[in-house]
């Protein structure tokens, strides 16, 4: 497949040495009047049309190159979404209507809102039923510019259920052109039959769920919501110490309703730390040190009605890398779309455009250890694009509220928005 | 046309007293499983899907008639967007930007941005071109569902081109199956060249541009921008006093920066005064017992990052009447999504998802004066529908920065989205 004649091509190359930091996020590495050629779904050149038009080989084989003409529009890599729990069987219209009139967290339970009634669903739902959910998930997702997401379980909280959410993750992705990272979250609230009982439930996620996963090869990564009301700080340390002999990356909900210190959780390398509402200053220098990704989620500040969403230019300046992700679920944040996230991330956290292009790329990548195949345009890198209708990749966060993406190459494979 | 087994059709039917206030904008009139025949451009019936098929007029011409299925979906009026500025040249990057970077107002337009960008754009481009925009606006806001929507001039001021914008307006609108309500807005700002001379830039207004708009009958409405920087209490009654001078009816944007007391304008009977961030308690009394609507643009909170949004709850608790608009514009407000906005007045104005229909749909329409014809689906109105992927209208404004938005009907005629 060949793009030509791209008004404004975002390449963000040059991210083979880490996530990008400080003054760097706002390199994006622009080409004009640009041209890529993908072939068995990689990118195999990038560069000028005119040049990209004078290469020998393509000029004895462009007849067999489907080719794309992108003039008046904005080509950057696919986003990778980071961040998500598509493992859902209805919107929570109860908790959003309750919420609006000013009911809290435990009246909305009460009322038989809240995760609880996300987990009846789930354990309840077919996966086959639950498998067309996550794949019409997917392809909205696509349809907004989306090509790598990550996907939790998280609803189930039993052996059976969690895993039967992680195989209707596997059995969506091979559905979709675009790549899944599968995520185990058995660790996502204590659930009801589990009540005052946190300690067999943790046991239970470490020495028979963890296993599982693990010998099932059904999860990348094990994550744990660490805050209030969910898990202590104690409790993910037991956690991911079992993930880790399991041979499994880890990855957190952290900061979002508490602060809680990161350096106990740094020594397990964590792929990234996920919301990041509180944060205490000296833990900055630790994290910008660190291997670890920091992703903000605003959709759910949003969603939530808070005014309060994370500092993220605290962060940029101290030099750790930074994500954006949707969050997407029923309770929090119902957006699978990432340009909302970047118009939430410049209109309410100061993320410059190229901040945000940068985290909802290339850091997304690395926040899901695959910046070596996703998040940059560059050759040898998979064709996963996106084609917005714009000629400056500023627009994309300015047009909130409306999808301007055109196109995506998923793996090498076009789909139409 | 024919829409049958729509799973929930929101009516809003009952509309013809006056806008909805208080505890009747939750008044849905909802009706399941139901069906809506529509002929001639007007709806003619409204009902359950069974009875309409039992109708012995359509037994005999049910072949004559196109029948769409919209099983699995919401119908509901479509949506009128009572405040849009939508003849504009480009985006303006450059302010998003620099008010990321801590910009005020006054360091953007030294930087070349600002209101005075969008003026220069403006009076140099073609009639053609500007049409081209406006007309590719209204058909992204049908894809939203929106199918009347008001279209302010105010980016000219000057008689040349207030005329050339509003002409545009009528150009774009007549190859648009939707309704567009054109009004003159001369009175934006004091354009540079009027500095310090805003009684001039006002007897401009007042004596040669609104009797021009009025003799070419190009808008019906005039508005005025009455707050601080833009215009005075005196100076917007002076031209509202022209107005009805010349038969022209009349709207303002008020209370968005600064207080301004309403008593001596609702004697003009304003149509709606908009955006009402900041209004007097002893204003709301007088506005609820007035013929005028409030409408709230809570877009531009929004896209200025302010924390800060209009207090629906007063407004509604006191029996004024509300509307939700988008304010599409390049400055402050650049969505055309009618579900953005009501994800906005949700989610931060606690407006109840019923109220934020409402508000979107008939308390638009009496805002537009259009109540008799447009805002509810009953017999005898336009044939004015949009057509949602949902099963419960409260997902519209629940899936924020998405459109569920499959359909719309404009004066009988439908478009895909």
């Amino acid at each position: 497949m060949l793009l030509v004649n791209i008004g404004q091509l975002v390449t963000l190359r040059g991210s083979s040495i880490g996530p990008r930091r400080g003054s760097s996020l706002s390199e994006l590495g622009i080409i004009a009047n640009a041209a890529i050629l993908c072939l068995g779904g990689m990118i195999v050149s990038v560069g000028r049309t005119k040049d990209a038009l004078r290469d020998p080989w393509l000029k004895k084989n462009r007849k067999r190159v489907t080719e794309i003409d992108c003039r008046g529009h904005v080509v950057l890599p696919g986003f990778v979404d980071s961040h998500t729990h598509p493992v859902f069987t209805h919107p929570r219209l109860l908790d959003f209507e309750k919420r609006i009139a000013g009911a809290n967290y435990e009246e909305i339970a009460e009322a038989g809102g809240g995760i609880r009634s996300s987990i009846e669903g789930v354990r309840k739902a077919s996966k086959a039923a639950l498998t067309e959910m996550v794949a019409a998930a997917l392809q909205d997702m696509a349809r907004h510019g989306t090509t790598t997401v990550e996907a939790k379980s998280g609803y189930g909280l039993n052996l059976e259920s969690e895993l039967k959410a992680l195989a209707v993750i596997r059995a969506a992705a091979r559905r979709w052109p675009g790549t899944v990272v599968p995520t185990f979250l058995g660790a996502h609230v204590v659930p009801p039959e589990y009540r005052e009982r946190s300690q067999e439930y943790v046991k239970l996620v470490c020495e028979e769920m963890i296993p599982a996963v693990a010998r099932g090869n059904l999860a990348r990564f094990v994550d744990v919501f660490c805050d209030r009301g969910a898990f202590s700080g104690e409790e993910t340390a037991k956690i991911f110490q079992a993930a880790e002999e399991h041979g499994l990356a880890v990855r957190a909900h952290m900061g979002q309703l508490t602060e809680t210190r990161l350096q106990p959780f740094l020594r397990f390398n964590p792929a990234s730390l996920d919301h990041m509402d509180h944060v205490h200053d000296a833990d900055l220098p630790l994290l910008a040190a660190s291997g670890t990704v920091a992703t903000f989620v605003p959709g759910a500040n949003y969603f939530l009605g808070l005014n309060r969403y994370p500092e993220a230019r605290r962060f940029i300046e101290s030099g750790a890398a930074v994500a954006l992700a949707t969050d997407y679920n029923p309770g929090s944040s119902p957006t699978l779309s990432m340009p909302m996230a970047m118009s939430l991330a410049c209109t309410h956290m100061k993320m410059t455009p190229a901040e945000a292009i940068t985290a909802a790329t290339i850091n997304g990548a690395w926040a899901l250890r695959l910046a070596d195949r996703k998040g940059s345009v560059e050759p040898g890198k998979d064709a996963d694009l996106a084609v917005f209708d714009a000629e400056d990749y500023r627009e994309i966060p300015y047009w909130f509220g409306v999808n301007r993406c055109e196109l995506t190459v998923m793996n090498g494979m076009p789909a139409e928005s």
